[in-house]
């Protein structure tokens, strides 16, 4: 496979081709791989890797991406990478010679879903070599600029970084009503939300026990100490199941007082 | 500085610190450490690094974030290390036997920053050990779990990408105007949120009560039980004027039993 323009050897997958321009080290690429399948991407491509192809070190460092990794198609340049794709992006820093649109890796992200809605749409995003980035040659078969707004005092990414701050936003944007749904609160199978009455029951459990122990000495106090403790035991959310083991610990704190 | 705690060596940034719990490899470290510095981020702290500190791997992972390398606390434990927080999260998998509150990292990112925005609260993100991830005792540390959003047939993120994963939403949620998500807790202005020493105090004292009253006399369950209270009580959000209502409530609970 090396070498040779190998694109048609598999069946591309819904998302954008995530295309390495001369990569360096095989680690980086498997990493690269890695960080595009916990993204949902699964097709590679490399120009011109410069350890050769295919490389071990990638499908050590991709922990398990090695589809990814064995599916990879390579190219000899970078034109011949982007032959077949309708819309190709450069993620890299802005040029300071070009006149080139740059985006967010959200908007990058709006833009290709819309885009690849007609199913023969087809996307790639390039991604530079380690430390020098994309070479204008390479950005001038782009059509926009993805630059991930990071510390401007502190902005060059590892190569897989990159590649997951981009691959992210894409995943991302495809589950977007799930990322609007607010916190969620996991509960395990076995249980549920305690009801109110469940509430009310641990609330009058615990006053009771604080009367006769004598906590609400000051009386003027008692309604205002009685809410604190019901808002703060509320706000924890309780389950039916943590209801019971708060009633139980009640019960066990006072046990030895009466005997 | 290894073994020791000595998070009061240093300046606090005004993001969260980020924890990581026995990390193995220095090279991990010193990529989340630049990880870290792109979002902007600058307080490390490590509980137990397997291969000691200081670590020559992690600087030259870092990639000149050696900053953020020099200055990182070294602490013996997971609650060490969050003991002056008031906000604690764990960036994880979800647990299957607790209940928890979990959120995205951009849910996160708005909490974070709303919570900061008083200039004393202190917040920090926990990362697990690679492979491993997080025990639940350190998730039970924690007021909520991060769960970025990934291809759930390959969700185990690297070290360092789960840090920038979080990290990079926080540093966008300072750029744009965040959008609060609600949900966020109006403290009166008398008292602040409890930091993690105080729960611990509150959590001793309630364990040592219980034991003295026999309440846990199936010794196997006692670790599940102290785990599952300190979650329902740390899940409540508790001031430090709660923590102290909450002691006097055991302490009135077990007087009579004393006399």
């Amino acid at each position: 496979m090396a070498g040779t323009d190998s694109t048609k050897s598999f069946t591309p997958a819904p998302g954008p081709a995530v295309i390495l321009v001369e990569p360096q080290l095989g680690e980086n690429i498997g990493m690269a791989a890695r960080a595009m399948l916990n993204c949902g991407l699964t097709e590679l491509r490399l120009v011109s890797p410069r350890d050769g192809w295919p490389n071990e070190d990638a499908v050590s460092a991709s922990a398990g991406a090695d589809g990814v990794i064995n599916n990879a198609a390579v190219f000899e340049t970078t034109s011949g990478a982007v032959a077949d794709l309708h819309r190709v992006f450069a993620a890299t820093a802005r040029p300071r010679d070009m006149t080139t649109l740059v985006i967010t890796p959200t908007q990058a992200a709006a833009e290709i879903h819309a885009f690849m809605a007609e199913p023969e749409n087809r996307t790639g995003i390039l991604f530079g070599r380690e430390a020098k980035g994309l070479k204008n040659d390479d950005i001038a078969l782009s059509d926009a600029i993805i630059m991930a707004p990071v510390n401007p005092a502190f902005s060059s990414l590892n190569l897989a970084q990159a590649v997951f701050a981009v691959g992210h936003e894409w995943f991302k944007a495809g589950l977007a009503d799930a990322e609007k749904t607010g916190g969620d609160l996991a509960i395990p199978k076995e249980t549920r939300p305690a009801d109110k009455a469940e509430l009310q029951g641990l609330f009058e459990h615990l006053e009771d026990e604080l009367k006769i122990s004598g906590f609400f000495h000051v009386p003027e106090k008692r309604t205002v100490m009685s809410r604190n403790l019901r808002n703060l035991l509320q706000r924890a959310g309780l389950t039916e199941q943590e209801v019971r083991t708060l009633r139980g610990v009640i019960s066990s704190l006072v046990t030895h007082r009466k005997k």
